[in-house]
């Protein structure tokens, strides 16, 4: 499906205050980026880099009083995403180098830490594929999804004791309890057609049967209509904005997802 | 200055043909693309992965029959192209590790065999800014630049045999003669604004006082108006596309820069 | 000063484990191998890839049975490491794009809660070198370091909570501090001449003046005699080893630093 | 079969000379270093990184008077070369992303211009494996292996209109003949046990079938004991050693492979 996304943050500085944004989607294997749009108002100079994880990201120093930053993109992106039950676990060694890294723990995914939890959730299944599947159907049934009930991440531990969260938690114990059974898993920061309420979302891919696959314990059936904008360990990697200095936190942030 | 670019590739394909194009501008230390399209007629899977040298490329197989590739941008570039009379050489010692590899000879850029004829034209100039631009100056007066007047890449060699060329022979020259004073060079396909005729230009950059100035033998003064779309060490690592299998040519190639 | 640093690990396998191993130190600003040895007893198939961080990691399946590695080196590095006071703090968005990620919390360096606590402790001191060496003497006087105190790593909260730890904890709870002030820094495993208790050791640096500087709040005064192993955002990303599948611990790590 | 291999190499300097070199060969998939030495006379401050081809490269000041450079390694190499006849053309789409440079023309490999030859050489072989063994064969029978008969490096056009060539010469005309297949083909320098006369040798590697493949057009069958010390498009690549400034050759040159 075609889809026009839009993100609109607003932000008041106090003072010149440095970002690293990560706001424009790649084009990939999973999604193809036909035109894009990238303002600043006012307009400041910007540099581009590519993160370890394959991201753009966009550093610039915000100057003192409103400043915007408004992305849109228009983007074909799968109707319905990829399954593969019965897909093989990967062995390690197998598995390619740069893949390696989506197995560690990291710093909301403490995932040296849940290997007799997810060998209980995943018991019976299928090394692979089966095995991401029923964790993502646990977390659904078993891990509240309430949007907006937090605004700092937690990590995978936390998620776990509270029993709810946003969609970032949700993927955060995903990938913890993916990468305690040495899948591969890494978070995914990007839109979702149709989420309700609309606003920035956060999934899960793990790697099986030598692809990355979606998945997200959010929504009760799979569907499409994901465009990814950043990938990383987890939501330390993959802040939209990361800013230093005092605390700035946008006064708006305005997101759209529309078919076309 | 803010520009509007666009380059549109017709082909008549006869097999499917993989192709690697490399046409989508990336945001950097000289322009900011604020918006961008990318069409493909029809509409075919693309992936894009980066180079080693940093250019976003697309990955397709064109379909049997028309093929048409159309992309445009509106950047913001430099009305006046940085210059740094006087700019130091920087010892190879000195060099970033990464900056090395454009010392070296490359597919169309001998500097292996050019060290005379650069000391010579060089001589007198301060090492660093100042040779470049005498080289510049140089290939300006020595190379009549006659657009359209070859469509194979000649080897700097081979244009100093000719005395003549098209951008991409005089930048080619140019950085083979960089390079053989151990001046790091690269080359630069893109847009300039008011090229007559206009087409994708060739243009090359050189690496004095710690970072890259535009050099452009074919213009008489410098001016401003650059868009890059690929680096590379000559053109046999920036060809806007790549083919493989039995020979296409775009049966068309439209370009237009626009200020707006 | 030369020195013969070697790290002996045996291991006793019960079904065949995959590793990843980091065990292979590199030339690098600070130190030059001369000679180096890496031994696998039994033989067996081993696989090298760099990683995110530079790091050379070894990849291999290791037997059922008693299985040893064996490394050695030979390697110049400096009698007394660099001090820089005064060095300057370097605005975030001068850094260089591949020092932005040593900015960010990560796994065991929760640098997004330590913002008050870091600028209490560096109160009154130049931003930059003088703020890290003021952290690194608050660790030394403040957190004791009591060797062999801990086998699993903490993250900085709980280290300083505990108020106390091993060489990892203290580098950790200072990369931490220096992260919260937007100073890069970065953890570092490897060997320091004349340690007691001897063993693997860990340290961390910071980025400040446009360079890294070691840190090393285990130590009563500035030394040389350290070689780096691997560097990384925490210890999550320098473990000597990584062991996928059931835990395997060596039954005996024996290492040695002698001077030559 | 486990090598032990050293080479000397000894300058005389007339003034301070960058040199980049590339002699620490890296355990690879087919390779492993399991010790090591690097030593120079008299010692400087050397920097290793690692180039675009994963290259281990030390970056050094040669200092006035006499400089030697000796290295020597341990290898564990096979006994024999892997061989797949039948083994599968790669089409280009479905190529690894870091493959894809290994198909384009390159300094000393005009591949572009030896579509009609490579054609013809392969006629009636299967696409893959055996159309490069078919042009190893071609070359072999074709082209005089020459050892010593020159010293500056050939382009493959202009070993084919020689007809005989140095172990180089002859790998260039390999790589540029399978990558006008669209086979990706890389020129490697390394070591062979039981060369004659003993020097430093080269060969090249194709990809097919999901994997590389060592090819070698100058001998008369297909033994192993080759190690690898680096890889890249062609020569320009892979020089073991590149030196900047007024031409500096070593005065000696020494290289053994011995069993043990």
């Amino acid at each position: 499906m075609w889809l026009r996304t839009s993100c609109e943050l607003n932000f008041v500085i106090d003072m010149p205050t440095p970002f690293i944004l990560m706001l424009r989607p790649r084009s990939g294997a999973q999604q193809w980026i036909s035109s894009e749009e990238y303002l600043l108002y006012p307009s400041v100079p910007a540099f581009e880099f590519t993160d370890d994880y394959g991201n753009l990201c966009q550093r610039l120093v915000a100057p003192v009083g409103d400043f915007t930053v408004y992305t849109s993109a228009k983007i074909m992106t799968a109707d319905y995403v990829d399954r593969d039950p019965g897909g093989m676990f990967v062995d390690v060694q197998s598995l390619p180098d740069s893949v390696l890294k989506y197995l560690l723990p990291s710093r909301y995914c403490e995932s040296d830490r849940f290997g007799d939890m997810a060998t209980e959730i995943v018991a019976g299944q299928l090394p692979g594929y089966d095995q991401v599947e029923k964790i993502e159907r646990w977390l659904y049934q078993n891990i509240s999804f309430i949007p907006g009930s937090s605004s700092v991440p937690l990590s995978a531990a936390e998620v776990n004791i509270q029993q709810s969260g946003v969609c970032r938690d949700l993927a955060h114990l995903g990938v913890a309890l993916c990468r305690s059974l040495s899948i591969p898993a890494r978070f995914v920061v990007g839109y979702l057609h149709g989420l309700e309420p609309m606003e920035l979302h956060a999934w899960f891919e793990a790697y099986v049967a030598g692809r990355w696959y979606i998945f997200d314990a959010t929504q009760s059936f799979k569907k499409g209509g994901y465009v990814s904008i950043g990938y990383g360990r987890d939501a330390a990697d993959v802040a939209v904005y990361n800013q230093f200095g005092p605390a700035v936190y946008p006064v708006q942030q305005k997101v759209c997802v529309d078919s076309v």
